[in-house]
């Protein structure tokens, strides 16, 4: 098996962190001169082992590999959130640097072909996965006209700044693909309490989010009668009481829900409410459980307005996303490599958070690895993991994606 | 019965509405230009009908009768919330004015001592019943040096604006006084809704209020496990739709109580929140509902509490206001004149609203009078009462006010 050189990768990562760092953090937003910047340091390292490396029209970097296929895509993004860690993303990016170059190294893998890339936005400063979304060329143009950031700079403004407009946009290369591999931080903490190094990622879970609004009627909370009152919060109250002694009912054990966002109005002591709202998220990687929670919120929320006192109206928020289940075949390289390395050490477990995957996945197989986050921080400048946790997560990539290669070049 | 003059009334409330009228409303907060210029037009009228006015260190407006006691002291306030009604405080005040003259034109009356007040800032711009609680002596001076407005003026800032800083404060004058007696809007919709004209005011309820603080942790809302999260919201969520559903066993036909301010943060949908707090404030004339209450919210918060994941913190955050029940002797009189002049059109009934009584009835029996309220409506520009009732209340108020002082004249 190839071996990675631990010592180049670290120094690597640390190279890119530099370009837009921010204390002990990157700020490297999608297509601001520091993530432009970033990206042609990235093309030249990319180059330098003989990847013909192309910046599309959206930012994305892509090194192919001169050797015949089929070959593995390997990567992430390197774009970042406003206060982003220095982990998020680049990780995935140098480790596909780093694997293409040890296997190419190692005269036993030198004949496979590695391909590198770094997405363009997956942070979604404009819109979540631009990148993957374009090579898949399932960018919706209405999606990319109407997308903005929050200073309200228009995508295909910050395009046009970025040098982009005229540059073409690279899609997907029908036939030369085995698949996706991407690396990635954990972002939550059950590999660092379970004192383990590698996760093998089984599912992107899906994400559903809706919006309850409560219309009731305002009026002074000392002479307007419980029996006369129309209180929008108190209905609010009690349908995120109940859905939080209901959901658990369906839930499975990696099932999660926040309401983390509500509004009251007028949101004084002393005035009954006559509006309110609150948000619901909710992710898992069944949709059968996805399906129930919706049923069980909604059918709370029509009972409250059944009572003829309050209106409720409700919606869902934001495109549903899917659960995108990962390669079974990848997940046994990943895990084989992760056994090697890290016996005992190791887990399947379901990606809580968002990636690229859940775009391409549609198109190719895909697998993901976690490495362990420290004390589960991330999109934030504190967020870190282990150095030794960085080098072992590497290898275990390079491993797999030489035995899914290998194993290809029987047929 | 001395005849109150309806035209009068009406002309003198309508003049004291066009000083900081905006609207259909009035802008006259307390110690502002408006204010003091009201307060200085009350005193002529006071004195163009022989009383003795003095407008006082802190802005109250107290015209004495020169006849011998014991006087009734009859009046409101003159002082308005930011966007006030016309009538809110300015009725019970004109009524005041109109009694005076009344008892004073009849010569069967006409020995009779009206004293006529307008307390300041009974709407707390500054501090709540100041000029009540300070003839009272009951003026805590800390708090006195402590208050400010919204705006952060220094309430002893704008009492030296108002140029009364060396002004001499009124005192109760003791042995003079039977009682106080103050008619004022509803500022509800029971009158209205059961086509009453008088409410005969029963008692003041005690107001309480608390604030509950929630102490979680921030963290991803995809990646955090339910079973790993100390999500603040919903520990809120829980103690909300736990006192709704648990007051309404101990509370009256007349308790109230609301949960109408609440803080989530960071207020994010896809974060779990880390910090959470709810206002509750409720009211009833009866000590031990309050007591109850008290017990049962801060029960809900020490058992949420002491399953270890959130930690909850609990304080009054006002001074609470104790119930106050006005005098039983003046409300047979009120009762006896209401049905005189509106038979099976009044009723008993208690204050959910705070008055200047919560403050004075520690000192002197009180009695209130209550007129209908269109639509319930106050502290809004767009407050209102039918012209008949505001009519009909100052005549009822006028008959106890002479009832009650020609009783005296026995003893």
């Amino acid at each position: 098996m190839p071996k990675i050189n631990s010592q180049r990768l670290m120094a690597d990562l640390q190279e890119l962190r530099s370009i837009g760092a921010v204390e002990t953090g990157v700020v490297r937003q999608a297509l601001s001169e520091k993530d432009m910047e970033a990206r042609r340091w990235l093309k030249a390292k990319f180059e330098e082992i003989g990847l013909a490396t192309t910046i599309d029209g959206v930012g994305n970097v892509l090194g192919r590999s001169t050797k015949n296929g089929p070959a593995l895509l390997v990567g992430s993004h390197s774009d970042t959130q406003p206060r982003g860690g220095w982990l998020d993303g680049a990780l995935g990016v140098i480790y596909g640097l780093e694997i293409a170059r040890a296997l190419a190294e190692d005269p036993e893998t030198a004949d496979l072909a590695v391909d590198v890339v770094s997405w363009q936005d997956e942070e979604g400063s404009f819109l979540s996965c631009l990148g993957s979304r374009s090579w898949c060329g399932t960018l919706d143009p209405e999606m990319e006209k109407a997308a903005t950031n929050k200073e309200g700079v228009k995508l295909t403004d910050a395009i046009a700044a970025a040098g982009l407009t005229d540059v073409p946009r690279l899609r997907i290369e029908d036939g030369r693909y085995r698949g996706y591999l991407e690396a990635h931080i954990e972002q939550g903490a059950n590999l660092e309490v379970a004192g383990e190094q590698i996760g093998v990622v089984t599912a992107i879970v899906g994400i559903r989010a809706m919006r309850f609004c409560f219309h009731g009627e305002q009026n002074h909370a000392g002479t307007t009668t419980m029996a006369r009152r129309k209180d929008a919060a108190t209905a609010m109250y009690e349908l995120a009481h109940r859905i939080n002694q209901d959901f658990p009912k369906v839930a499975d054990e990696a099932t999660v829900w926040t309401m983390g966002r509500v509004v009251v109005e007028p949101g004084a002591p002393s005035i009954v409410p006559g509006y309110a709202e609150i948000g619901l998220q909710y992710r898992d990687r069944n949709e059968a459980i996805l399906d129930k929670f919706e049923e069980i919120a909604s059918g709370i929320a029509d009972e409250i307005a059944a009572r003829g006192k309050i209106k409720v109206e409700y919606e869902r928020t934001r495109a549903p996303i899917r659960p995108s289940e990962m390669d079974e075949g990848f997940q046994a390289h990943i895990a084989k490599a992760a056994a090697d390395h890290a016996p005992d050490k190791w887990r399947h477990m379901p990606s809580a958070a968002g990636h690229d995957p859940m775009v391409i996945s549609d198109k190719l197989p895909c697998a993901m690895l976690f490495i362990p986050s420290i004390d589960g921080v991330s999109h934030d400048f504190a967020e870190n993991s282990h150095e030794e946790d960085i080098i072992l997560g590497c290898q275990v990539l390079a491993d797999a994606t030489a035995s899914i290669l290998a194993e290809g070049r029987g047929s």
